[in-house]
């Protein structure tokens, strides 16, 4: 069978989500016409220093916006729309089709970023179907996940349906009581699924996840044992334990303070639109609760993972301008840490105890589950579909293996399945799946200004600034060789006990024996008249030597650079023709 | 009652192991001696660039090192020894008494230190007592740990006895056969122990910890369900750990070869000692179990913390320039990620699994237990040594808090113990304790070359330059004000796409613009001469100006920093007693 007369072969091609969490992007191609699914941020990891958001490699969308039809958006988590408005900046997006909640968060995102004008907007519901470009058609599936309003993608295209689950928990009795539209997977199921992506975030775990209604019975208890104030911390997106928190204050007579600017934001957009219901009356600000009775307030904050900014961290550290931590306040931890952010964690946490407030953390408590499916509920979504293909998602490398064993556990050949990695062009038909390409993945690196991207290189530089610290000498040298004036010294971030007066002599004297033996080698004479200096090559040898001397006396490895000014004009320049490169050149 | 009067009050100050996992050094003081116990290091966290070991500040010690009789070594973790040779660099310690193991371990760090002259070593043995000075009578009682050869100590003062556990668990069937010393425990508790100084690690785990022969049965199954070579990881100080992988090398037929530095280290040191007891037969060097079958292989190797340069993590990047995985190998991770290094551990793992290892790691394979007391098991030791007072140690705030709960659970007075902090003065007397002063603690940081000690300021200043980078300007600056050559710019870590010419001509306008606008401000005139220039205002002036231009037009927020050289002498120099400060003097 040659190319032609083959069965159509979809394109898919993960630009971020695998081997890590975050980031999540994925490109479906189909004759030139791209549907992209989601486009997420990550945050950075320990060296990446000064980064503040980390994004995939755009190389391949930015050279194919032609292409692009539109964007579906699976639900409102940062890992799964926080690039959008990065996207945007970069190539327009005719169309983005998702859920109401993650709209209303998307459309403060875009406006805040100055992009609100290079997309269309549209707000889809459960079991709508759209068409993207010519060949997609899109069916959003409700399902259940820690965040209100999230959706698993039914993809139908010329090679057949392809179902993308987005991130889902199996929750049968989920605290909106909008339940997992099984039916339409189990339809798709029973019609045949080409191929399903599926969340692998906890494949590493047996067993189910809990339904999110399993916490209430225990917060409710740890809220009704407090006998001063209440600080409760989630993450900012959990909804529906949002919405539990605040109907256990109501019940338990406490009125609500909600602290921190994206607990804040999701909060206003969760109640606009319905997914929290409270009266007005319940919720009230800072400076109004301060005033009531301490058994009468719960302070909901952000801050769950000991982000450096967040509230609560800074709450701990004392530093929250309009609240201090009291004696007899009790400090509810309704989150478990990220790894990662376990450190970060138990540090907030033993800041506030010694700040004098009883904390509730940890897992024994049971007021924290997953929004992730664990191995059984991986299983359902297997079962229910009965796709040809499987293709992992949404999780780090060992993830990725134990979803795939599991499926193999369910009878998926494993020629079926494929690892994916970020960039891979997996080509899907009706006869095969394979990897037919690799279009370039990596990061993006969005610096703390939120202007400039992060090269590699300027992270080497940064790395080894921060390992070593760096030593600048400055100096001016004139056309006859000599110095101008007495070469300067800094030192930033380097360790020495030395006399800095014996270091300015050393590098002084070094200078000027390189200056006065090697002289010669690096000025060129006509006829007995120097008529050129080669300023570039006496800077990198008095920099190679100034290096030796400073590390040795230093007994470290700091960076050294040296700064050569070079006169302007040589005195007695003459000839018109002559070329003149400075030093700095190579050192810039 | 006077002071005079009041019975003898013991001091015990802890320089570190309080409020944090590491450093663990105590001191215990009476009528101007000093007896030491313990004196560990402390790896670094995040933000310290540069560091590699982290000490207690010992001002004090420094300080009142003719007070020093000696130094108790519990056992030979490098929490509890590594510090030791940093001490003897600054003052002698006359007399070191610790377990076999841990002062055979010892003496190769003092030698290779270079300090093995400063202190005598001497070993004991259990139930052995030594004098200390004419106050202190120390009894060293066995316990269980991880390490073999682990003491509890008794510390005979006139205030009465001191219980300090040293870390343990309770193992009542420990590897080596060598029981917890519960009778002598148990008979101080009849006789009388004044206070109690207990590990609290696992302080929030309830129950008991497991015994260290648990793990054999599970390592003896995944051992032979291995179908190719196996590699092993676990802490190299496990002794009791390694000989029971060992003794399953042995059983199932596998030669072994151990790899990773301090792995080695503490192999041969406890052959030596015979705490691991295997025929040189058993163990290999690496080039000779290459020629071997893979199925009569196994490496043991360091690295179960994703250290960066241990032997794991650079197998598992492929860089170990004599050990690369292959297809068919199993990785058997026989320890629990310590939190912090998750991640590094996790993704080892990943890469492992991505060269085609199979990887056993987590909790679920029961191939792992910890060294420290639950619980319950700490529940046992105020039990047996029934203290009339309590001070938690070794934990952080949360787990001393635990810790002081479950004393507080078995009828000890709340106003019978108190949560230390590094530095109290913790005054202990048959009638009270009560922090009675506080001396210097915090941290001293050891730079990774060894020699140099960090401080915060460097500290901050790497914090600064990783997170933003620097710019540097050289510019030399004649008697006159002019400009002697043309400045030159240098950018390390700086996030930029600017032309560098345009910023070299920004910074050069600037600078001459300053001098032109300025000059007058910072020269004094005597007469209508010029007799003095205030190069340092002038400096600061300029650097100020610039660090603004710069940083308006880079969008970012990197170090600034002018090295401006002045000339030698001025031109028009008259007047001998001038005072001439160079500008670099600021910026050094």
């Amino acid at each position: 069978m040659t190319q032609n007369e083959s069965s159509p072969a979809i394109k898919i091609i993960p630009l971020g989500g695998l081997h890590e969490i975050g980031k999540n992007t994925c490109v479906f191609e189909y004759n030139d016409e791209i549907v992209l699914l989601d486009a997420g941020l990550a945050f950075p990891t320990d060296g990446m220093h000064g980064v503040n958001i980390v994004l995939p490699d755009m190389t391949y969308l930015r050279e194919n916006r032609h292409k692009i039809k539109g964007m579906i958006v699976t639900h409102g988590h940062e890992d799964h729309i926080g690039g959008i408005a990065f996207h945007l900046k970069q190539f327009d997006i005719p169309v983005i089709y998702g859920p109401r909640l993650a709209m209303a968060m998307l459309e403060g995102k875009l406006e805040e970023a100055g992009v609100r004008d290079r997309t269309e907007l549209r707000t889809v519901r459960p079991r709508d179907v759209v068409r993207m470009g010519s060949s997609f058609f899109v069916e959003f599936i409700r399902n259940t996940h820690s965040i209100a309003d999230s959706f698993t993608i039914a993809l139908h295209t010329p090679a057949g349906v392809i179902i993308h689950t987005g991130d889902f928990k199996i929750d049968h009795t989920p605290v909106d009581g909008e339940a997992f539209d099984f039916q339409r997977l189990a339809e798709h199921g029973e019609k045949g699924v080409l191929c399903l992506i599926s969340d692998s975030t906890n494949s590493e775990i047996p067993g189910s996840t809990p339904s999110e209604r399993s916490v209430y019975p225990n917060l409710d208890r740890i809220f009704a044992q407090a006998k001063g104030r209440l600080l409760v911390t989630t993450f900012a997106s959990s909804v529906h334990r949002i919405n539990m928190i605040l109907e256990i204050a109501k019940k338990q007579n406490r009125v609500v303070s909600i602290v921190g600017r994206s607990m804040l934001n999701v909060i206003a957009h969760a109640r606009n639109l319905g997914y929290i219901k409270c009266e007005d009356s319940l919720l009230q600000p800072l400076h109004v609760v301060r005033s009531l009775p301490d058994e009468s307030v719960l302070i909901l904050t952000t801050g769950s993972q000991g982000e450096p900014m967040s509230a609560m961290t800074r709450i701990s550290r004392g530093e929250h301008s309009h609240l201090k931590i009291r004696p007899g306040d009790t400090v509810v931890f309704s989150a478990n840490p990220i790894p990662g952010n376990t450190i970060a964690v138990v540090n907030t946490i033993d800041r506030l105890m010694m700040q004098g407030a009883k904390v509730i953390y940890g897992r024994e408590h049971g007021i924290h589950v997953s929004g992730h499916a664990c191995q059984e509920d991986q299983k359902l979504m297997i079962a229910l579909t009965r796709p040809k293909f499987f293709l992992p998602a949404h999780g780090e490398h060992r993830m990725l293996i134990k979803h795939a064993e599991t499926a193999r556990s369910m009878g998926i050949p494993a020629d079926n399945m494929l690892i994916m990695h970020n960039g891979d062009v997996v080509e899907v038909s009706e006869e095969a799946i394979r990897v037919a390409g690799k279009v370039p993945a990596g990061n993006e690196l969005v610096d703390t200004s939120g202007t400039g991207m992060v090269n590699s290189q300027v992270l080497q530089e940064r790395q080894r600034l921060a390992e070593e610290g760096i030593v600048t000498v400055a100096t001016a040298v004139d056309w006859n060789g000599k110095l101008m004036a007495k070469p300067e010294i800094h030192l930033r971030g380097v360790v020495t006990s030395l006399e800095r007066s014996l270091l300015q002599k050393w590098v002084q004297e070094r200078i000027e024996e390189v200056l006065s033996d090697r002289w010669s080698d690096f000025a060129q004479y006509v006829g007995g008249e120097q008529v050129e200096v080669d300023w570039v090559g006496l800077q990198v040898q008095v920099e190679r030597e100034l290096q030796r001397v400073i590390r040795r006396e230093l007994h470290c490895q700091p960076s050294v650079t040296l700064l050569m000014q070079t006169p302007e004009e040589p005195v007695k320049a003459t000839d018109g023709r002559r070329r003149r490169r400075t030093a700095a050149q190579v050192a810039f």
